[in-house]
């Protein structure tokens, strides 16, 4: 595709290095840019070069904060003895839209992965560590998708976790999700599903 | 969705005003640039300012231009007799690269839509009328798209290019696209495309 002009050129070609966004679709928002207010294009530009050079994290837990201790780990009505465990901020987001937990969080910041040359020590493991002597925490959620590296990770971890006899490791429930269909689950998810039954209450 | 920032929160909230890019692609995106390279959002920052500030137009034809004259008007050896009128920028682009035309464009910047408020007086019809006179115009392509408005805005056009009885009007060729298939087709498409049949050369 040729462009009339090196600085439609240039918005393109940063655009389309967004993940998911061609150059068909980066040329289409460049335009809507164009045709907007002048304003429209600023605030975008200004609200994303401040998230990235002003963003922080959460000395405690890794997660995205505009200060030093994050909302949630600064939260005293939360318990603080219950820490889910967590590759990537979007869990946290996806886990807190749930409503269904009170506990707290520790994001690592990814997975192992060997492929991509990203070793234990890349993650926030240590600190993780680090974060349970002389404190409250009972137990351990472990959040991690079960991918090949999650469940690389999730061994590492309750290995590593197997110094503090006193903390319990848990793991989420794996199951059919809701709406799915038996049929179309893999043996393992629907094995497991089985094995891991919930008794219901008697009426 | 909650965030755990105000800086993520805003950024989300700028890109999801985009179109075709709701709340959870705007995460997807800003979480993406808080993981790469501070560079890479700096200079997306960087090129849309740039883009939308500085970006000028050509003062004859309304195309996007670096310059006062867009490279297609300042380029001697493409048909200066011949124009394209179009409702916007993408429409150059999307005939420049057929490589099929060698004349020059008009871009109108929109088309007549009274829904949306935007009048005649909105789009650049009257530079058209002007640039015709003392000039070596000598054919005028419509090459609006055929939908309501587009229609409307053509047919206002061709209203006033009566003006100039010596500039021939055309407009793009309707028929069955390549690759479609006839029964598929809507009845004027197809009722057009009979009654205005290309003959072939006897071999």
């Amino acid at each position: 595709m040729e462009f009339p002009s090196k600085l439609i050129e240039n918005a393109v070609g940063e655009l389309a290095k967004l993940p998911g966004i061609g150059r068909k679709t980066a040329l289409r928002l460049t335009l809507h840019l164009l045709k907007a207010e002048t304003e429209a294009t600023s605030s975008l530009a200004e609200a994303l070069a401040k998230m990235r050079f002003e963003i922080t994290y959460c000395q405690t837990c890794h997660n995205i904060s505009d200060t030093e201790e994050c909302s949630i780990c600064a939260n005293k009505l939360r318990d603080h003895s219950l820490v889910c465990v967590v590759s990537d901020i979007r869990d946290v987001i996806a886990i807190e839209n749930t409503g269904q937990y009170q506990g707290v969080y520790h994001v690592l910041g990814g997975v192992i992965s060997p492929i991509e040359g990203i070793g234990p020590s890349d993650l926030h493991i240590d600190s993780l560590l680090k974060r349970i002597p002389d404190s409250e925490i009972k137990e351990i959620i472990l959040a991690i998708s079960p991918t090949m590296e999650g469940d690389t990770t999730a061994f590492f971890l309750s290995r590593k976790l197997r110094e503090f006899p006193e903390v319990h490791i848990s793991t989420i429930a794996r199951g059919i999700p809701m709406g799915g269909e038996l049929e179309y689950a893999d043996e393992i998810t629907l094995g497991r599903s089985i094995v891991e039954r919930t008794r219901q209450a008697k009426a």
